[in-house]
């Protein structure tokens, strides 16, 4: 069998059975959004790798260097928030053209260290190679938190909440792929897709209130990773889809390509926002909590019950949902 | 300018000037063999990555998948005994063709998973991407010390040891560079080559003493990476290459091939053993040390004196050493 007839996730599944096997100190290894190590001191180790390929993740037509190694720090990065963490360090892996400009190549690790400092760390380190192919970065995250926030913590009659709005990046990209050029973009879409900001205002206020059960960042879409997040949980997620905050200009954006705004929402990856579910009598003081950090908004978009697998109430028809690196449908 | 042109250490050296900038709980950022953030807790985290590209650093036909992923694995941790530490996690992205095989994948992340096992921790996760161009492997090593051994440390009258002996690799890249099928590597060089050794025995011997003033692993070869040692530490190196010890069956290939023993000691990388420095009086205790604990020997090279750069002593002519990612002469 061929890695795109089994695909990303059933590969990944299958790997896990067969390498299992837990190890002293380490808390949480494949599986989540990032490894969780356990350290002296009482704080937890997180670490998370994030690979992009030219012409898989990125053209290079679109993107200066500089907003390729942003966008990818960035994103790595939000794997951090995504388990309650805050970041320490960003590394990264690089194999380039030996053709390539100096100057692109600096871009490259500029934008790269552009977008951890952004985050409140710094590149670190990494490493270098020719290749002989495509532009290969490698972003390694390594953060910390004194609480993780795994998949599998969501509790029948949890609220399910998502912060910010959804919908910019796929909008982004349906607009560059029917040719749109990037300074064209609608400025919040192109913002939203170039400059990703991974909720770590989220986690700064959520984090002393000790009440998010389980947490994802919205990557595969938020159909996809709400499945990811139901199926680690153990637990039925049912998505109230009229409720999803839409962001600015992709109701525009949507009616332009005569598409449906709700539908890009649900499915739009590379959002890097949370999903996330604490008890219900808890979103209250949540929604204070972040209100008085002058945090960015979340919003009630579901509930977990007993069951399994994720219901979809009040929305459009769906295509068959989320990201797969090695499905053939790409 | 172009990076071939810059060349890989001139490039990094450059990034360094550029981004430069140290952030609070960052001991050492790039420019050591892994990074060193302090931790809660007294103890330090180290951090490397470790980038593997086909057609670059391996060929396909020379290696199972397996042995692909578990050399991969053993040199990336390498650099964790490179500062004095110990394993506690692996991480690995993978880029995979989507043609490849399920069984091929998983073979890689086995072997992954074997070269971890065999220096004491496990692959805790990674990232997987499709590639269009060649495989790409990028492997992250985590560890922890209580205390680091920089590359910066070596002090003018301290000795210039290394562990094991050298020139295998090389000498088992050349004959598979000549045709030699990698079944019928005289067995010493197969396994060198296909299976280095981080030398974790030399590290846990040697911690308790606290006499190791800098250390570095061999993966540019001695020559190169002694260059590197004293560079960073602003001090000479006297290197007596009459004294560095040869692998079993080196000196048979390298009359096998018409080449001379002592040049491929000198400049084999991936060797993966280290070289380190300590005060002169601290030889007789490290030897001892070794030996009691049963750790890999170790062997007096060269000293420390005050000036700059690399001095080569008793040796053979050397070519142009070192390897360079970008440069054209590969």
């Amino acid at each position: 069998m061929r890695l795109e007839e089994l695909g990303e996730f059933g590969f990944l599944a299958r790997l896990r059975d067969r390498l299992g096997g837990s190890a002293p100190g380490v808390v949480l290894g494949s599986g989540d959004d990032a490894a969780v190590l356990l350290w002296e001191g009482g704080k937890y180790l997180l670490v998370t790798t994030d690979a992009v390929v030219e012409g898989r993740h990125f053209r290079r037509q679109w993107f200066t260097e500089r907003e390729i190694g942003e966008r990818a720090a960035r994103a790595a990065l939000s794997d951090l928030a995504a388990m309650g963490g805050l970041p320490r360090g960003l590394f990264a892996s690089l194999a380039l053209s030996p053709e390539l400009s100096v100057e692109a190549a600096e871009a490259l690790a500029e934008g790269l260290e552009a977008g951890a400092a952004a985050c409140g760390c710094h590149l670190l380190g990494g490493d270098l190679a020719a290749s002989p192919g495509p532009l290969f970065i490698d972003v390694v995250a390594v953060g910390e938190t004194e609480a993780y926030w795994p998949r599998s913590g969501a509790q029948p009659g949890d609220a399910v909440l998502v912060s910010g709005s959804l919908g910019a990046s796929a909008a982004a990209l349906a607009l560059l792929e029917r040719g749109v050029a990037p300074a064209h973009l609608p400025p919040t879409l192109r913002r939203r897709f170039l400059c990703p900001e991974p909720a770590f205002d989220v986690v700064q206020a959520l984090q002393p209130l000790g009440k998010v059960t389980a947490a994802i960042d919205i990557s595969d879409g938020l159909v996809a990773d709400l499945g990811h997040l139901a199926a680690a949980s153990a637990a039925q997620i049912c998505l109230r889809a009229d409720r999803v905050p839409l962001a600015a200009e992709v109701r525009a954006a949507a009616r332009q390509m005569g598409g449906d705004a709700a539908a890009l929402a649900l499915t739009s990856g590379e959002e890097y926002e949370l999903a996330f579910t604490v008890p219900r009598v808890a979103v209250e003081g949540v929604q204070r909590a972040l209100a008085e950090a002058a945090a960015r908004p979340v919003t009630v978009i579901g509930e977990v019950r007993a069951g399994r697998g994720l219901v979809v109430e009040g929305g459009p028809p769906l295509p068959a949902g989320g990201w797969d690196h090695f499905s053939a449908r790409e």
